[in-house]
C-alpha cells in the first residue's frame, strides 16, 4: 500500500516554535461542522460577525476590516499591492526577516524601496526613518513590523505612523505576532493599513489573513491610476462581497472562516486586556527560568515580545540537535533562527492558547534535559522551578 | 449579547449549487486533528502525500504539482502571474464567466489579451481559436476553461492544447469544475499549466488551489525576463518549500492540508475511473427528471457537464423566489445564473459527495413542490419517479 493511502494519525506536539500554535479545540470542533455555500444568507451572518469581531481586535472602525483568504503573507502582499503603483517610493523599516520580505513584495509590486535598517534584536529607529523620509519628494508608504517573529522585537508603531503623516505617507504595520497577543490600537495610533495571521496569538490554524484598511488607505485606493496588480487580493472587489452588496468575487474559505468566528470568540470571552496580561504574565516567567539556566535572550530589553521570545543559544551547543531532539524525544517544538541570527538564537513562541504555565514548565524542563544530554552542565529542575517560583510570587 | 458571541450553530444544507459541495465526514474529521508546524518532519511526510496524490489526480508526473494557499481564483492568478510577463500576448477562449476572468487576470498581469468568444452554452471552437493565434507573431499562452461552472459546458481540452503548441504558446486550462469528477489528464493531453479547486469534485472545503506545472511551462518561468509580480503565489519559491530543499516560504495552512489529503485518500479509495462514471450515471437521472418535468437543459447536449447541469428556468417562474424557497424551505441550495444568464438559467452541483441517487431524487422532489406553489402545474412525483425509473433500469 503507497504511503498516502495510510490512515491519518498526526502526532501531538506541543508547539512552541513561530507559528501556527496550538489551537483552541473549540475552534477545531466549529471548523469541522457542515458547509454553508459561501452565499447563503446564514454565512453571510456569520462573515459579519468576523468583521464586527476583527475591528475589535484591532480595536479601529475601519470599513474594510476583513479576513484576506490566504495565510499572513497574502495579507502582507494585498497590504502593499492595494497601495503601491508602479513608480511609487516606499520606505520600510527593516529589523528582521519579515521587514525584509515587505521590501522584496514592494519591489514585485514596482515600487522604488528605500530600506532603513536596524540590527537585528533591536526596534526600528523612528529619527532613522524621518531622516530616510526628508530625503525623497514623495513617499506612498512606510511599511514597519510591528512583532517582528524573527527576532522577538516590538516596534513603535504610533510614533512611526506620526512621522509617516508628516511626510503624507502611508503607515502599513504588520500585525502578524501582535493581533490578540499585545495591543494593536489602529484607530488610536491613527494608522491607515494592517495586516495579521490567524495561527499566532489569535489561536486559529494558518490560512486567513485579518487585514484592515483606514480611511486615508481607501481614499489612496480609489485614486489609483492602474488597476491593483492582483485580482485575488484586490480590496475594490473584496469589500463588495464582505459589504452588505454580497457581490461574488471568489469562494470564502468556509471552514476556516467558522475555525475563525469561534476564534474570535474565544479571544472577546477572554477579554482583550486579561489576554494581553496573560501573555506578559507567562512570557515573564519563562524569562525566569531561561536566566535561571544561566542563558540570555537575543532582544534588547526594553523592546521584547512576550508572544515570541528569542533565547541566545550557549556556546558549544548544537542548535539543530537540540530542536530535534526536543521534537521527537519530548513532542515540543521551539523555532530556530532565521537569516543572519540561524544557528545564533532559539525563538519559543507563547502564543495565544500556549501562553500558559503548562507549556513555559514543559519547555523549560525539556530544554534542560536537552542541554545536559550536550554536555552543558545544570543542576536539574533549574529552569522549571525557576518559573514554578515566579507563579507562585 | 452581541450577534457574534451567540454559540456557533449553522444550518445543515444540502449544497447543490456549483460549489461549496457537502464535505465528506472523514475530510472535516482530518481538519479537526491537532496541529503540526509547517516544517515538522511528520507535516513534511503529509504534504509529500498531497503532491503523489495530486499527481495521480491530474494524471501527471509534472515535479510542480502542489495546493496553492488560496482558492481557486488564487490558483487562476498563480497560473497566470507565473507564465505571463507584461508585454506577452495571451490568447484566451471565453464561453463563460470563468473564461472572462482569466481574460481580466492575465490583463492586469500586463499582457495583450485576444479574446476568443463563443456563445454561452457552447463549448469552445477550436477552429476560431486557430484563427486567432495566426494573427499574432508570437502568443505566450494560450488559456481556456475545461469545464465552466457557470455554463455547465465542457470544452475540447487535448485539441486546444495541440493548437496552442502548434503556435508554440503554452496552454493554460481551468479544471476548477472538472477535477475528480470528470477525466482530467495533463499528460495525455501534452497540457502545460492547470489550476482547480477543493470544494467541487474532491469533495473538500474551499481553500486550496491544487496547481501543474509541466515541463515547457518550468522552462518558461527559469527564463523570465521580470520576477513573477506575486511573491505569494511565486513558483519558483513555493517549489523550494514542497521540494525536498524545504525552504521556507509562507506557514502552509495546515489544517486545510489534512483536510485534503484525507479528500484525496477518499477519492483514489473509490478510483478515478468509478468516480467519472457515477457522476455521469447521477447526472444522467437528474437530466431524465428535469425532461420529465418538462423543462429544458441548457447547455449544449454534446458537451454537457456531469458536475454542473444547467437548466432553462420556465417562462413566468421567479428565479429568486424558487432559490430561496428551495433554500429556506427545504435547505436545499442550488445556483442561479451569472452574467448574461441570470435569471435565466439554473445551476445544479453534483460533485464529489453529492453525486448520489439522495441528492438528485431530493431536489427534483422539491424543486417540484416549489415550481407548483407558484403555479407551474406538474404532476406530483414526476421529475423524482423519472429519476427512480432510471435507476431501477
Amino acid at each position: 500500500m503507497p504511503k498516502y493511502l495510510e490512515e491519518f494519525n498526526p502526532p501531538i506536539r506541543l508547539l512552541l516554535g513561530p507559528g501556527p500554535s496550538n489551537v483552541n479545540p473549540r475552534v477545531l470542533q466549529a471548523m469541522s461542522a457542515p458547509l454553508l455555500g459561501h452565499l447563503d444568507p446564514d454565512f453571510l451572518d456569520i462573515m459579519d460577525d468576523v468583521r464586527d469581531m476583527l475591528r475589535i481586535v484591532f480595536k479601529t472602525k475601519n470599513e474594510i476590516t476583513i479576513p484576506i483568504s490566504g495565510t499572513g503573507s497574502a495579507g502582507m502582499e494585498a497590504a502593499i499591492v492595494n497601495v503601491i503603483e508602479p513608480g511609487d517610493t516606499m520606505v520600510v523599516g527593516i529589523n528582521g526577516y519579515f521587514g525584509d520580505r515587505i521590501a522584496q513584495i514592494g519591489e514585485r509590486s514596482g515600487a522604488t524601496v528605500a530600506r532603513v535598517n536596524a540590527e537585528w534584536g533591536l526596534p526600528l529607529d523612528p529619527d532613522k526613518l524621518n531622516e530616510e523620509l526628508k530625503k525623497h519628494k514623495r513617499v506612498k508608504a512606510v511599511a514597519m513590523v510591528h512583532a517582528e517573529t524573527s527576532t522577538g522585537i516590538r516596534s513603535p508603531a504610533k510614533e512611526i505612523t506620526a512621522i509617516a503623516h508628516a511626510h503624507d505617507a502611508l503607515v502599513i504595520i504588520d500585525t502578524v505576532t501582535s493581533l490578540g497577543g499585545i495591543e494593536v490600537a489602529m484607530d488610536d495610533w491613527d494608522a491607515d493599513v494592517s495586516y495579521s495571521g490567524t495561527q499566532k496569538c489569535l489561536g486559529c490554524p494558518p490560512g486567513l489573513s485579518p487585514v484592515t484598511f483606514g480611511p486615508r488607505a481607501e481614499s489612496v485606493i480609489s485614486n489609483r491610476k492602474t488597476p491593483v496588480q492582483s485580482w485575488y487580493l484586490d480590496t475594490s472587489l473584496l469589500k463588495n462581497y464582505w459589504s452588505q452588496n454580497r457581490a461574488y468575487h471568489h469562494t470564502a474559505p468556509i471552514s476556516m472562516i467558522y475555525g475563525l468566528r469561534e476564534g474570535l470568540r474565544v479571544v472577546l470571552e477572554e477579554g482583550l486586556d486579561n489576554r494581553f496580561s496573560r501573555h506578559e504574565y507567562n512570557a515573564a516567567a519563562l524569562r525566569k527560568g531561561i536566566e535561571a539556566m544561566g542563558m540570555e535572550m537575543f532582544a534588547q530589553e526594553d523592546s521584547r515580545l512576550p508572544t515570541l521570545n528569542t533565547i541566545r543559544i550557549p556556546e558549544g551547543i548544537d542548535d539543530a540537535k537540540v530542536r530535534r531532539s526536543l521534537l521527537t524525544e519530548h513532542n515540543i517544538e521551539i523555532g530556530g533562527g532565521l537569516g543572519p541570527v540561524a544557528g545564533k538564537i532559539w525563538r519559543i513562541g507563547l502564543m495565544g492558547e500556549n501562553s500558559n504555565k503548562e507549556a513555559v514548565v514543559s519547555v523549560l524542563s525539556a530544554l534542560e534535559v536537552v542541554l545536559n544530554e550536550q554536555g552543558a552542565e545544570m543542576t536539574p529542575g533549574t529552569g522549571a522551578s525557576a518559573a514554578e517560583a515566579f507563579y507562585a510570587s
